[in-house]
Order: C-alpha cells, then sequence, then structure tokens
C-alpha cells in the first residue's frame, strides 16, 4: 500500500528547502504527497495559522514533512506535535566531515519530552502584574519517554533535570526515567541542566543520548546545534504512537528567504529519519549517507562557505541516493 | 567605620578558596570578619544546613562571601539569597590571556532574576504522580531587575525570553524590562532563549549584557562558563537593596576537594565584586587586574595546566595587589 505523506512547507525557507526533500523521498520511495498550508503567510489570508484542512491532513498521513514558521510557529508547530501525540522528540547532533565546527567531536542525540513541562500552556494573570506558568511532569509522559529512550539507546543515556530546584516534578521526571531504565536493565547517570550546559560545550564528547524535559530539550539541542556549525544542519522527529511529524530545527530564515540559497540538508535528513520511522531504514540510511557526501564533497550552500543553491545541493544528493 | 563581612566557607573546596580571598580583602582594605557555617557538613552535625546564627550573621553583615556548599546548596545559597533580599545575580563570563577557552572571544555578563520563576517555590503533586511547578514572574521583580540593568549596562543589553511559548508569564518580563528600558533611553534587543543558546555559543563576541529570568540566568551562565574555560574563573554577585551575597559559580568540586590545588580565582575574583559593590571600586579593580595579571603569568592552579597550590596562587595574587 502507498503510504501517504502529508507536507508542510509553511514559511520562509521552509518553502524552498521542503520542495528538495520531498524529491528525495519522492527517488527513494513510493509516496502518496499530500500538501497543506500553515504558518505565517495562510494566517493573513484566513485568519488561522493552522487550518483544520492541515491539521486534518497530518492527523491521517502516516507521516508528516514540516519545514518551518515564522512568528505564529508555536501555534503552528505545538499543535502539530499534539495532532500526532508526539510523545518525543528526538533531536539528532552531530559534526560532519567538512562542516567547521566550534567542538568538531559533538555527536549528540536529545531526547526531549514533547507534550508537558511549561508547554502545558497553563498561564495566568493572578493579579496585575503578577503571573504564573504551571508547569507539570507527569509519571505517564516520563515512563512513555523513558520507555522510548530504553529502546533508542540500550546502551545507556544521561538524564538531565534540575530536581535540586524543582525536587517534585524534576523529581518525579527524574526518578521515572531512572526507574524505568532499571526494570530495562539500561545504565543512565544524572545531570543538572546547568552544569550539563556547561560540559556539553566543554566535552561535548563525553555523551551521547540525552533525556531531557521539555523546556531543557529544547534549549540544549540549540546549545548543541551551536556546536556542530549551526541549525542548517540538525533535523528532528516529533515521534508519536502511530504518526510523526519530521521538521529541521531551524526556522523560516527571513535574511535569506526567497533568495533559493538555504541549505536542505536539516529537511533532507528530517526525510531521513521520516523513512526510518516508516520501517524504510535502509532507505533511510541511504539518504543520510547521501547527505553526508555531498557535506563533504559539495556542492555547499552560502552558510557552510559554498556558493551553490538550494536546489543544485537538493539535485547533487538525489545524484547520490540513486 | 570598619565594614563587617559575614565568611561563609560551606563544604569542599569553599573551605579552600574562602580563605585565600579573606586574606586578599584584608591586603586591601580595614573589615571585620565574622565566620560562618552552612552546607552539608554542618547538617550532619546539627541536622540543618543552614544554622540560624550563619543566617542571622549574613543579614547583619554588611556584604557576604559565600564559599560552596554540596548536596545541600539549594537549601543554603537560595535562602541566603532571600536574606539579603537579593533581586539580581550578577555572573561575568570572560576568557584571560594565558587560558584556554573554547570561545576566546567571551565577554558576558549575565543578570539574572534572582527571586522568582521556577525557584518560587511552589511545586505539588495533585494526584498521583501528577505534579507541579507553579512558576511565578512579576512585573515588580521584573522592573527591579531592569531598574539594575539600565544603571549597569546603559549602551543597551539582550534580553532572554521564551515568550513565544510562555507568553503571559515572559511576555510581561519581556514588555516590562523593555519598557523600563524605553523610559530610561536604554537599547535592548530580545533574544528567544534556545536560539541565544546556540548564538552564544556560535558567536558569543556579538553579545555583551544578557538579562533573564532565573532558570535561563543559571543555564545560560553556565554554558557561559564552558565557553570562557570553566567553572573556576566565574565570581558572582547576589545583589540586593542594602546587602549582597559574593560566591564562585563553581561548587564543592569533591575530586579535588581536600588537595589543596583548587583554583581560588572566582572566589578571589568575587571578592573584587564585593569591595566594589561597598563602594571601594579602586581595591576592586586592583584585585582584578592583580587576578588577571596571576592568571597570565603564573603561577597556576592543576585545572590551568600549572602546578601551583591554591595558597601559592593566593600568595601571588596579594603580592601583586599590595
Ligand atoms: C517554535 C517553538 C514553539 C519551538 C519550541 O520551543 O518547541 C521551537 O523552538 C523548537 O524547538 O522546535
Ligand atoms: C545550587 C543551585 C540551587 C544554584 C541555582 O540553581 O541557582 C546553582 O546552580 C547556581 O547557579 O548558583
Amino acid at each position: 500500500m502507498t503510504e501517504e505523506i502529508a507536507v508542510v512547507p509553511g514559511d520562509g525557507i521552509g518553502r524552498e528547502v521542503t520542495p528538495v526533500a520531498v524529491d528525495v523521498l519522492d527517488a527513494v520511495g513510493d509516496f502518496e504527497f499530500v500538501h497543506a498550508e500553515a504558518g505565517d503567510e495562510v494566517a493573513d489570508e484566513q485568519g488561522t495559522p493552522l487550518p483544520a484542512e492541515t491539521r486534518e491532513a497530518v492527523e491521517t498521513a502516516d507521516a508528516t514533512l514540516f519545514g518551518a514558521a515564522g512568528e505564529t510557529a508555536a501555534d503552528v508547530i505545538l499543535p502539530l506535535r499534539a495532532a500526532v501525540d508526539s510523545f518525543v522528540n528526538v533531536r539528532p547532533a552531530r559534526t560532519y566531515p567538512g562542516v567547521d565546527a566550534v567542538q568538531p567531536e559533538t555527536d549528540l542525540v536529545f531526547l526531549r519530552e514533547n507534550t508537558e513541562g511549561v508547554y502545558a500552556g497553563h498561564e495566568a494573570e493572578l493579579a496585575d502584574g503578577v503571573t504564573t506558568c504551571t508547569r507539570v511532569v507527569t509519571e505517564e509522559a516520563s515512563r512513555r519517554l523513558a520507555e522510548y529512550a530504553c529502546e533508542y539507546a540500550p546502551e545507556g543515556f544521561t538524564v538531565a533535570h534540575k530536581a535540586n530546584v524543582m525536587r517534585v516534578t524534576d523529581g518525579l521526571f527524574r526518578e521515572t526515567v531512572e526507574n524505568v531504565a532499571a526494570e530495562h536493565g539500561v545504565e543512565t547517570d544524572a545531570a543538572l541542566m546547568d552544569a550539563l550546559a556547561m560540559h556539553l560545550v566543554e566535552n561535548p564528547a563525553d555523551y551521547d543520548v540525552v533525556v531531557c524535559p521539555n523546556l531543557a530539550g529544547d534549549v540544549l539541542s540549540d546549545l548543541a546545534a551551536g556546536l556542530v556549525g549551526g541549525l542548517g544542519l540538525l533535523p528532528s522527529a516529533n515521534i508519536g504512537p502511530e504518526r510523526g511529524v519530521f521538521e529541521p530545527v531551524h526556522g523560516t530564515a527571513p535574511d535569506i528567504a526567497g533568495d533559493g540559497v538555504a541549505n536542505p540538508a536539516a529537511a533532507v535528513l528530517s526525510a531521513a529519519m521520516l523513512l526510518e520511522f516508516l520501517g524504510h531504514d535502509a532507505a533511510g540510511e541511504r539518504v543520510r549517507s547521501a547527505v553526508e557526501d555531498v557535506l563533504e564533497d559539495g556542492p555547499t550552500t552560502p552558510d557552510l562557505g559554498g556558493e551553490a543553491t538550494t536546489r543544485a545541493v537538493g539535485d547533487a544528493i538525489r545524484e547520490v541516493v540513486r
């Protein structure tokens, strides 16, 4: 049966890199693509950044390829993560031969809790000038994330937390994740997220897989993007029990949007994660290694010091993948 | 009138570096030192990590020099910050000639909100396995921090926030800080804390003073410690309306505690911040530049590749300062 992939390019360079990723998917498999709109532009036109058709397309497709959204990003990507009941955001951050990096020995994967924490959306103004955000941590969500982590990293992982201050919430997070890991015989070490930020900058090679509460995962994975040479290379996967949304970590890049020179690597690597999610492991691996080849041998886009266009890099990747 | 300084060495290397800082203060001014205990050791002996006498000493002294606390750190330093009504934690992070750094061009100061956010201490278990931490952001605390920031950095600063997700709380933080800055004619630019984590790693020289909510300041300042060569060099100042607590950012360093080789630079630089807080600007400057000289010319402790003891480095600093 042909699998259905929803394609939501969004705004800015999302509109430039997503078609490249679609072409690469088309080259390695037999998919039906359903295009849908989201983001700032559609908000201007239709009054909402996430039209009902788009949400439905994502809810029914086998997987979704998302590009980027601008000012409305939170109103697009958070509901889309929820639409597929995504409980984990997988964010690999590694360096590549031929790409300059602040820390060339970086090869990390962040497994970010994707449903709660400060993202639970419970904010209030209790009195004039007195506001609250209720951060939620449940055993269930922590357990679900931990089960995934044990399967993903049977050789062990680091648990990020701030349980010395948030004893109840991050205490529950840490304890639950550690208990699940112990049940599976998986080794863990715990790290305070502040100290971890320092150690990741100094010695990223000391770490491998890092399991994080939602906001910690947001910040630490962007920190890691800084280590490996920027967001242009980072893919991510929002994994749910049945569906997933795959998106480059980068945003709309207004400074270069429209110029046709955005680096499509993150979008194509997100497509590789999509392939693996659907069980097409060999195809995913082929795409990933094609991206590596092109990063090393060129052509490359201006962010990596080259002069090639998005399209030219995409063509080169497809050339190798075929 | 002789000023009174409470000295709370705490645990681990706090007990080794704090006496060095006291000796340096003694060399440049006329202070009365009041010694007090806090931390893991005293908790074992007296059942509390922060005895009433210690809190009182800090509440009545003109300023406090704090070392480090171990497992009980949160139960020591958070109440001590509150004891002096400290509304801002000032954390400079810069590189020094002669000290290896991941990013040698780093010269940052974080002004961290020091009373609220997730540190407000409102956590609950609402049901079995369902916990909350109520993050508090008030206009008053944001305004107080912003007034300080405008005086500290009249040439402008960056405001860290995550207002795209925490619209109400970080929205209030951002808006209040920006409004206060505008009232003072101080320029600001706002940065999402995740994107800022990446940019600080890639291009720290693009930033100068960063004003942060409490937890963001905790994490981003530790990230910056990674950029400049580790926590061994970072001082900090908890500033209240009348009193302050000055502490190295590093912890107890159990791996080297007792060996007498901890780097006293962060403690001595904290003492320099204390001097400036008390209005002894020239003395503060002399201490700071003595530390710089010794960092450049040696002797240095093993963390910086040297073989000197804490004491020897302290003696060298005093030699220059005199
Ligand atoms: C756009 C924003 C809501 C989002 C997040 O905070 O999750 C982004 O920063 C990300 O990490 O994908
Ligand atoms: C010990 C801990 C409570 C403290 C904090 O989170 O503020 C520490 O990390 C710091 O930054 O001084």
